[in-house]
């Protein structure tokens, strides 16, 4: 087993909906950021990268490529995971929490679960979608942002 | 084998002691919190409610509810465990860093780690407690609050 | 298997290299610290000491010890892999993240994972080095500190 763990952020800029584990949200804001600005698959994508010890996110999709524009998050999971497979890996686990003071994610928790454990292709109860706000304090309590951190259980057979 | 992680964040505000692993520790400051606002509690029940993909602890105890008022923390760790035992669960190990500009944790580290060894029904040495400070930067630095995260190994039978 | 988390942040002043993961990058500041302030080998460390329990970077080395003063950060790393040894550990995976608004990770990422895993003793593919920048959000953000966070996947005997 190795563990990986992942880390994101992107800015709240004006708009009117957030995706958040390929669910989107309505809210008073939107997420920046070239691609989806999905913090939560950029995290869960990270996670799984470091847990293979294969670059990030960043290496493998460069925001200064424009075909990542606007781009669904879901093709980043995807490569990780496609990645793992290729060296014989298993996701036992994918852990995402989120750091934010809104929206709510409590009311879209069922929905993230089910989308995150398609994306993944495993079972439901191997996937958690935690939340929570950040007391006010910080960039993220001044809703400057939202942040994700994710871990990822990978199970690897021996080299 | 699989891994939670939890975050947790809690502003301090006037008052003379915090509650951190469920020890007492005289301050220049408390925390503030609908429970206890101990976050190192908060971030490991999030941890162990991670691993088991079973919401969070702002799910199981609204903070809207009357009723957490004041509430020690044990109650919402001892549910996390509750619902790993009830699934046929087992704490391999438990590690909580403190991220806090004062007190300082480490003549506070052996109770807690007692504490939590007792509290989580595990030998002490699957227990760590880890502190630092945030080198007075961001809202930790400025002692505005204290953060927490906790990483829970836990291994749970096949389904 | 058992897994530890490590948190480290250190400040940014006036220079011009910083070392991460044990590699000197030219930049235009350095990185603030009693020793070679190395936020990538601290936070591994804690996760190693996490992973076992056995206290944390500070308590082992304390800032106000004048002989740690400048010292190189491979000591810590080397302490707490020691003390796993000791124990009859193994280190299955290390996975470290890299917060900063620059310098570029990317480029020394190879580099970085080839320090590591000969300062662990561990092959290549056990190690990950991964960067995010903060989105200009926060102390990261603003260029004032860059933060850390690493995980250490241990394989313990039993007791
Ligand atoms: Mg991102
Ligand atoms: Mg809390
Ligand atoms: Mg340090």
């Amino acid at each position: 087993v190795r563990v990986g763990t992942g880390y994101d952020v992107h800015a709240l800029v004006p708009g009117d909906f957030v995706t958040l584990c390929g669910v989107r949200i309505d809210h008073d804001a939107r997420l920046d950021g070239h691609s989806d600005a999905d913090v939560a698959l950029h995290a869960l994508t990270d996670a799984i990268l470091g847990a293979l010890g294969d670059g990030d996110i960043g290496a493998h999709f460069p925001p200064s490529e424009m075909r990542w524009r606007g781009c669904d998050s879901a093709v980043f999971l995807a490569d990780a995971l496609a990645r793992m497979a290729a060296r014989g890996g298993f996701l036992a686990h994918a852990d995402v929490t989120l750091i934010a003071e809104a929206p709510k994610i409590g009311p879209h928790r069922e929905a993230m679960r089910t989308r995150l454990a398609q994306l993944c292709g495993v079972a439901l109860d191997r996937v958690a979608v935690k939340a929570t706000t950040n007391e006010k304090l910080g960039f993220v309590g001044r809703r400057e942002g939202i942040a994700a951190i994710a871990t990822a259980t990978v199970r690897l057979p021996l080299p």
